[in-house]
């Protein structure tokens, strides 16, 4: 399946759509337009909020919130990974506060109404005395769910189409990586006041990187990008590591690899719609997921991923990756930042895309499909 | 009248209306619906603002504010205790900014136009030149003041019904703790992220004691309440104190008894539409009012009064029961906080009252009188 | 010209229009209302945004906010100052965002684009492969820009009236003061809790100077005003000093003179539509600078101007001016606060202008004339 991201024989990055221009302004600013995006795509398409080995063990299990609203993603005793709603049935209360943990049911710190890992309400003290009260009717709500490479979706709409069917297009292509297998070593969080695509079209092109990342272009030349996936929700391509072994603070390898490769010197870049960025190293796998809080501020959940075995080993050295990654991270958070400010002036018109930005234009065609 | 508050002879506890729930999302997140409840309820109903003992003097006032605005509440030379807005009549300016003090007339920071303690404009300055000024055109504008049990209640309304027509069931029930005559040993002022109407759900059941108050409840069993006022604006009833002698950190009593009881083991717990709470121990009464800042906001003023000979005893240890209550206090405000959390989830549906939260759902019928 | 700020023949500070009253509540707390001064007022007339001393040299530059725009304000290589919208014609990116410096060209941050210091688009990488592409047709959106006595101004029009004209009334009135040579030792800025109107009004009476400005008072007496300019967009005239030099902590002068007066024991106070004070004392100008950010928020940009050669001597003491009105703003400010809360009760009517404040009753008929 390799050669699905080797490079194809003409280079993408030399088109761009004719006359495509960035996006308008109140794609970034209006409250109506983030109101209409939490609700089609949030809302209805499967979403990205963890990987499943944070949930290692039944009983395990983390909060995320999607589209506004707070869901516990939970291993049941059978070890299915479930999502709820993480509001109490009996007077709505939050039931769980925490980020994370291990409980054998989910008990309402309210009333103590009490429900099992698979959602069903199992104790609810004094109910039985009232006339036609049925604990039955009364289970926890549920999310849809899927798993993707070791990675969780939930999809808030009643019936989406199935996980499968809309990864079916990338079926086998990331294998190489043993994504399901990857634990995380650290993650960190980033409040960032700009609107989420802006963070999508600036992950999408190296164009910026000369002037932006001077470390990173050291390592890896803003011009030796090459894309495969040039249309659609999945979007990316590779850059070649030209002096080093990773893209570490040292330029050396941090881990064991976590895969086998033919070419260790490159850096796969993906962008899965609508809130997913995986960025492909030899030795280790970030992942980060955007959360739209509001027009002009979104959180970013960044992870980075390494070989289960690289953990136990003396030339294990996530911070040369992390602290390299996070330096880049703030970079790009800051211009997505400045970005905001200059789209909310009065003047501000769509610009003109270059040939090195075919991607961005790419992505804004693809989230124009959903939102008008 | 002590009867009033014996328990009747059916327990009204188990009993509540076929098919009650709690209220729908938009009474909690609704800003339409807080400003209806602003206009209809706060800004046309007796609302709670203090204590006579606050201002004992003639020249000492407080400021409170309801319903959005600030009002001067002061006893004039006549020691009679008025209320005004906080406003000069000349440009508007706030006439004090301090919560309490002593003057002997109100005189505006900005231009120095001075008000007597009866509100009469007094001075202004360099108008006399002013063609057709008359100061007496140009008093303090009044607020609907009255007494009840020694507490001040206000009506920003224009021509509302006697504060003594409105208390008149309560008549005489609550002569035996000496109201008007207690001192305020403690004052803690809360500021809670959630609806005020989730303070009165809370406080009017006890189903949430056993998981929420272990403390609480080691002295005073959930399911010893007994209510007697059962529907309508006032709502409440007793519980039972079965181990040690007051709801203090120790158990003991900590004052000297602020009336004559025939049985000293019981807690009276009250709610009085729409801001005021009242629990009644034997050796002290706590005083909760509610001021609502928005849908998810409330300010909660808590005071404790105590006999006012008390104060002078060796044997007085109020922080014993301000201790206690400042604990259960915040064990309540946070389950309510986490209410107003999952309230305002998509999935939130009212839920049905067990049988022993009778009185939150009388809460909410006679709250529905006010409110469409 | 000196004898246009001569007192006139009769004291206007004792008139004032029959029935004259501040403005309505609605002025000072509408979003509505705030929404049209920042169109009719300042985004079409001209607005003050700082002295040409501050960018002596071709490269300098200084942002400035107008109307919620972020501006460059740059003297280009021919010496010429301009203004600029500070967004890049890319993909809208702010360019600047320090708040003043030095540049040869403006870069932006992103992706490069580079404008030359009058505006013109000079480099853009990887456009010109870019069909239909021409760099001309992207320079820097131009702001109109002119200068009186030294200071800047800005007009975000499309078309504005000239500069000159708009100044024609005062031409010469000013130039005793040299204030085109004049320097600023020392800029504060003021974050204000209230209306941008409050402080017009407040600048353009000393009949809250007795009870407020304490100081102030015993160097020049609020009743020694008067007058010269008394209807329209310029007002303001004369206050006496009757003990001491200057206003300073000490009363004494602390600077050269900035010109050559009849009069050494008087300060001029004119308020300049839309958002410009200056008072001229015999060794410094003050200058405020105002910027409404929402109806009840007001930035304030204080400068104190001094003659060039003062700097150099050793009886240069600014601070004791500094000081002083440091101290005095404060108290005004305070004063405003307490206004704009007082004002936002539903009690609020228009109270009635005392004969001592003709000149903010002028100022809300003039501004009258922009917002209905």
């Amino acid at each position: 399946m390799q050669t699905n991201v080797a490079p194809s024989s003409r280079k993408t990055t030399d088109i761009v759509a004719a006359g495509a221009k960035s996006l308008s302004q109140r794609y970034f600013v209006s409250p109506e337009i983030f109101g209409e995006e939490q609700k089609k795509i949030f809302s209805e398409q499967w979403v990205l909020v963890g990987h499943q080995n944070q949930i290692a063990r039944s009983g395990d299990y983390f909060i995320s919130e999607v589209a506004g609203e707070s869901l516990i993603v939970v291993r049941d005793k059978r070890s299915t990974i479930r999502a709820f709603y993480n509001v109490c049935r009996h007077r709505g209360t939050r039931l769980r506060e925490d980020q994370s943990g291990h409980a054998s049911a989910i008990q309402c710190p309210y009333h103590a109404w009490t429900y099992a890992l698979d959602g069903r309400l199992v104790g609810a003290p004094h109910m039985d005395d009232v006339p036609g009260f049925d604990k039955a009717d009364y289970s926890l709500h549920p999310v849809h769910l899927g798993l993707w490479e070791g990675l969780i979706f939930v999809n808030l709409a009643d019936s989406p189409a199935p996980l499968e069917e809309w990864f079916a297009p990338l079926a086998g292509k990331f294998s190489h990586w043993n994504l399901p297998m990857l634990r995380s070593a650290k993650a960190i969080n980033y409040d960032v006041q700009a609107n989420w695509k802006l963070m999508f079209e600036n992950y999408s092109e190296c164009y910026h990187c000369p002037g932006v990342h001077p470390e990173l272009s050291k390592l890896s030349p803003y011009d030796s990008a090459e894309n495969d996936l040039t249309e659609g929700p999945f979007l990316g391509g590779f850059m070649r590591i030209t002096k080093g072994n990773s893209l570490t603070m040292s330029g050396k390898s941090c881990a064991l690899p976590v895969g086998d490769f033919r070419d260790f010197h490159r850096i796969f870049y993906y962008s899965i719609f609508p809130n997913m960025l995986l960025s492909l190293h030899p030795d280790y796998a970030m992942l980060h997921q955007l959360r739209p809080l509001s027009p002009e501020r979104t959180l970013i959940f960044c992870d980075w991923f390494f070989h289960s075995e690289a953990f136990e080993r003396k030339d294990f050295k996530p911070e040369d990756a992390i602290e390299f990654w996070d330096m880049t991270n703030k970079q790009d958070w800051h211009v997505c930042e400045l970005s905001q400010q200059g789209i909310a002036s009065r003047t501000y018109e769509p610009g003109p895309y270059s040939t090195r930005e075919s991607i961005p234009a790419a992505w804004d065609r693809e989230y124009l499909r959903y939102v008008s």
